[in-house]
C-alpha cells in the first residue's frame, strides 16, 4: 500500500526534512524591516527551488513589497478532478529584543525542554516555515513513493503576512483565475493541545454600523427643557437595550436564520474540554457568561453569534458635571455572525428597530462599517471529513473540531474572493512563542504533521 | 383709607420715582469689569443714601470684590411680627457692543415705542435697578404718607450679580442670622406678559450622579470574546432603559413621593395660556413633548421631576470603527426634583437600581454631583394669598402662578442657608433685552410695580 510506503519514506527522510527546513530558518526573512528586504526575497527564492525540485512550475511573482511564491503542481496526479490550493507564509516576525533569545534566533537547532519534549528552536520554527515545510515534504514523499500526487495542487506563500499582507487580496483578485480551486488548505493554525489536532471549521462574520441620532437643534439647559424635549441619550439607550433580551438573544426579528445548532457529536466535543466560562474569561478578569443562556462558553463565543456596542457617546464627558440636555448621541452596534446569516439582512433588521422606537422628534443616520458573512465549512463536507479520518488515524485521537470567534483574514479573503472553502489543519500549540523570544516548534508536531499531511492528501483523492 | 393715599402720592410723585431711578441709571456700575469698580461702589453708595434719607439703618457692607447694601428699617411699623427680606442687585451687564445701542446706555430717558408704548430706556433699567427703585418709592410713599412701614423690612442690595454672585452666599452664610427673616421679596422676574403680572412659586431641585461601570481588567476584542464577556456599554444602556416607563414616568421606587398633583385652579390658569408643545419647543427644533403622558408642556417643565441623562460614554468614540469591547463605560445622570422630593432618598433609590441590575461580573461607582431638593411656595401660604391679591387689584387680573424648571440660585441660596420662604415677583417683561443693547423697562412696569408693591407690603401686614 502506498501510504504505509510513504510514511516509512518520511519516517526514514526526516532528518533530510529538518535539514530542509534548517537551511529555510537560517534565512532572515524578516518582513517588516526593510533592511532585511534581500533575505525575504532570497526565503522565497528558496521556498521556489525546492518546489521546483520537485517538479512544480514554480515562480516568484512581484507585488509592490515582497513576492509572492506560486507554485502549480502539472505532472500526473491519482484525482485530477480535485485541486487544493495550499496557503503560506515565508516570512517571519522581526526578533527584537534579542537579549531575551537564549540562542541566535537564525541558528536552528533541536533542543529538549522540560518534560523531555523535543522542539525545533529559531524565528519562524512554528510560525510559518516549519508549518510550510512539511507540507512541502509531504508531497516530496508523495512524488518519491508514487510518482504523482494524489490530488491537483497549487502553492501560494507571501512573504508579507507579518506585516499586514498588503499585497495578498490584490494578488488574489488579479489571479483569480489561477488560484480559485476547490479547497485551500491553510497551515498557520494550531492544535487544541499537546497530542490533540484541531480544524477551525466556522468563522464568524461582521456587520458594523454607527447609529447618530439628533434631537434639538443645539445642547440645552435641562432646567429650561428638561422632562419636556428629547433627550437622544435617553432614545438611543432605550433602543440599544432593546436588542438582548434577559436571556442574552438579540431581539431582531430573522436574527437566527440561517444559524443552525452544533451537530451532537461536536457540542459533545468541546463540553469534553472542560472550558467553563470561568477558566475562559478569568485572565480578563470575569467569570460569567454574558452570552445566550445555556449555551457553553465555547459555543457562544466559536459558534453563536452576537450583538455588540463597540463605543457610545454623547452630551458631556469631561470631569465634573453639566446639566446639559444634548442634541445628540451616537453608538458604534457591531454584530458577529455565524452560519448563513445574511449580513444586509441583519442590518436592514437592526435600522428598522431605530426607526421603530425613534420618537417623531428624533432623527437618525447610519453610517456603515464593513459587512461580511461569517464562514463555515459544513460538518459533513467530504473535505472536512477526509481530513479528519486522516488526523485520527495519525493522532489516535478525532481532531477537535473548532470555531474562530472572530475572523481570520486569509480565510475570509479565499472566501470572498475566490470564492472557495478553507480548511485551517497546522500543528502549531500555544506554547510555541510565536512573535516572541525564543520561538519553537514541537518536533512531534513536524513529524506527526508531515505523516498528517500525507495521509490528509491522500484522503482527499 | 392710607392705601388710597398712598397710591395717589406714588401718581403724583412719579416723576420724582423717575428722577431718582434716572440717578442711579447714569451709574456705570458694571461690575464685571474692573474698570468700572469704582463706579459699581458709587451705586453702592448711591442706594445706601436713598435708604438712609428715608430712615433706614443703611451701610455698604465689604466683601472680596463689591461692597453689598444692607438696610433695616428701625423706626415705627404696622405689624412687627412680620419682617421681610427684600433682595436686589444694584450692578449691571457691560455694554458691548456700545454702536448697537441707539443712545447712551447711561444716559436714560423715556421713549414711545410699537403700540404706543413708553419705555425707560438705558442699561440696568430693567435689571435691576428699575425692579430695585420701584421698591424703595413704594417704602418712601408709604412711609410718607403713614410714617411707618407696614411690616418690619430689610433690603440686601448686591453688586456682583451680573459676575456669578461670588460674595452673596458667604456673606448670607457669615449674616445668617441679621438676615433670615420671614420671606424673602426677589424681584428680578418678569410678568408672564405686558398687562400680566406672574409669582414663581417653586424652583425644582437637582441630584446629580455620576456612574460608572467596569467589567473586564482591559478592552477586549470582540472577536474573541464577543457574546461571551460583560460588555459595560450593554449593562448602562439597560440600566438607563430602565428608568423610563413608556409614558414617560421615572420608574425608581418611591421616586413621586412628595410630589403633589397641581391645584385645579392653577392648572387650569396654565392651560388658559394656550403655551403648547409645539409652541414651546419650536425655538429648539422640537414639537412634540417627551414627558409624562397626560401632562402638560407648562407642567413638565414647571411642576413635574425629571431624569435626564446629561452624558454618556464608552469604548471607541472616534471616526471609523473599531471591535473593541471596552472594559467601561460611564453617565452623568441628573433629577429635577419638585416638591417635597427628598434628594438623598432618590439618589439612593437610584444606586439601588442600579445595584440590582448589575450582572456579578460589572462593578459600580459612584460619583455624586450636588443634591438639592425642589423650593415650593405653599399654594396657601398667606405671603401667596396677600400678594397675589394685591397684585390682582393693581393689575385687574390675576397673578399667574408659574413654576421654573431649573434653579435661580439666590432662591435655594435663602432656602439653604437662610432657611427661608422666597416670593418671586418682578415686572420685567421677555422683550425688555436685558443683558443686550437698548435695555429698556416699561414705563407701565415702573408705575404699576411701584403701585404693587405698596400694595403687597400692605397686604402683609
Amino acid at each position: 500500500m502506498t501510504l504505509a510506503r510513504v510514511l516509512d519514506r518520511i519516517d526514514a527522510d526526516l532528518p533530510k526534512s529538518l535539514d530542509r527546513l534548517f537551511d529555510l530558518l537560517r534565512l532572515k526573512s524578516i518582513s517588516a524591516d526593510p533592511a532585511f528586504a534581500k533575505e525575504v526575497r532570497a526565503a522565497g527564492e528558496h521556498c521556489v527551488a525546492l518546489l521546483a525540485e520537485m517538479g512544480f512550475e514554480a515562480s516568484l511573482r512581484e507585488t509592490p513589497l515582497h513576492p509572492i511564491v506560486v507554485a502549480h503542481w502539472t505532472g500526473p496526479v491519482e484525482n485530477a478532478d480535485k485541486h487544493v490550493l495550499f496557503y503560506g507564509h515565508y516570512d517571519v516576525q522581526p526578533v527584537d529584543p534579542l537579549n531575551l533569545w537564549r540562542a541566535d534566533p537564525f541558528d536552528p537547532k533541536i533542543e529538549t525542554i522540560e518534560d523531555g519534549v523535543k522542539v525545533i528552536t529559531g524565528r519562524g520554527s512554528a510560525d510559518d516555515k516549519g508549518q510550510v515545510v512539511i507540507f512541502l515534504e509531504a508531497l516530496r514523499a508523495l512524488l518519491a513513493e508514487d510518482g504523482r500526487l494524489p490530488v491537483k495542487v497549487t502553492v501560494l506563500l507571501e512573504g508579507e503576512e507579518e506585516s499586514g499582507s498588503p499585497s495578498l487580496e490584490p494578488f488574489l483578485a488579479a489571479n483569480a483565475a489561477e488560484l480559485s480551486h476547490d479547497v485551500a488548505l491553510v497551515c498557520d493554525t494550531n492544535m487544541w493541545a499537546r497530542g490533540r489536532p484541531a480544524i477551525t471549521t466556522s468563522l464568524r462574520g461582521l456587520v458594523g454600523e454607527e447609529v447618530r441620532v439628533a434631537c434639538s437643534n443645539r445642547d440645552l439647559h435641562s432646567g429650561i427643557f428638561g422632562g419636556a424635549a428629547w433627550n437622544p441619550i435617553r432614545v438611543l439607550t432605550k433602543i440599544l437595550a432593546s436588542l438582548h433580551d434577559d436571556a442574552g438573544r438579540v431581539t431582531l426579528p430573522g436574527f437566527y436564520d440561517g444559524v443552525a445548532d452544533l451537530p451532537e457529536e461536536v457540542r459533545a466535543s468541546w463540553d469534553a474540554l472542560g472550558t467553563t466560562a470561568e477558566t475562559f474569561l478569568r485572565p480578563v478578569g470575569l467569570k460569567t457568561a454574558a452570552g445566550e443562556a445555556g449555551r457553553s462558553i465555547l459555543e457562544q463565543v466559536w459558534a453563536r453569534p452576537t450583538c455588540e456596542f463597540n463605543g457610545i457617546t454623547g452630551g458631556y464627558t469631561g470631569d465634573g458635571f453639566k446639566t446639559v440636555l444634548p442634541a445628540k448621541a451616537s453608538a458604534k452596534v457591531s454584530f458577529r455572525l455565524v452560519g448563513a446569516q445574511d449580513p444586509d439582512a441583519i442590518r436592514a433588521a437592526f435600522r428598522a428597530r431605530v426607526a421603530e422606537m425613534l420618537p417623531p422628534d428624533a432623527e437618525v443616520s447610519f453610517h456603515p462599517h464593513g459587512g461580511s458573512p461569517g464562514f463555515s465549512m459544513p460538518f459533513d463536507s467530504p473535505w472536512l471529513t477526509g481530513a479528519r479520518e486522516a488526523l485520527a488515524e495519525e493522532w489516535g485521537i478525532p481532531a477537535l473540531l473548532i470555531g474562530s470567534g472572530g475572523s481570520i483574514p486569509v480565510g475570509n479573503a479565499f472566501a470572498r474572493i475566490l470564492g472557495m472553502p478553507t480548511l485551517f489543519v497546522g500543528f502549531g500549540l500555544d506554547d510555541d512563542r510565536i512573535h516572541s523570544p525564543n520561538e519553537k516548534y514541537d518536533l512531534e508536531s513536524f513529524h506527526k504533521g508531515l505523516r498528517s499531511w500525507a495521509r490528509i492528501l491522500k484522503k482527499l483523492a
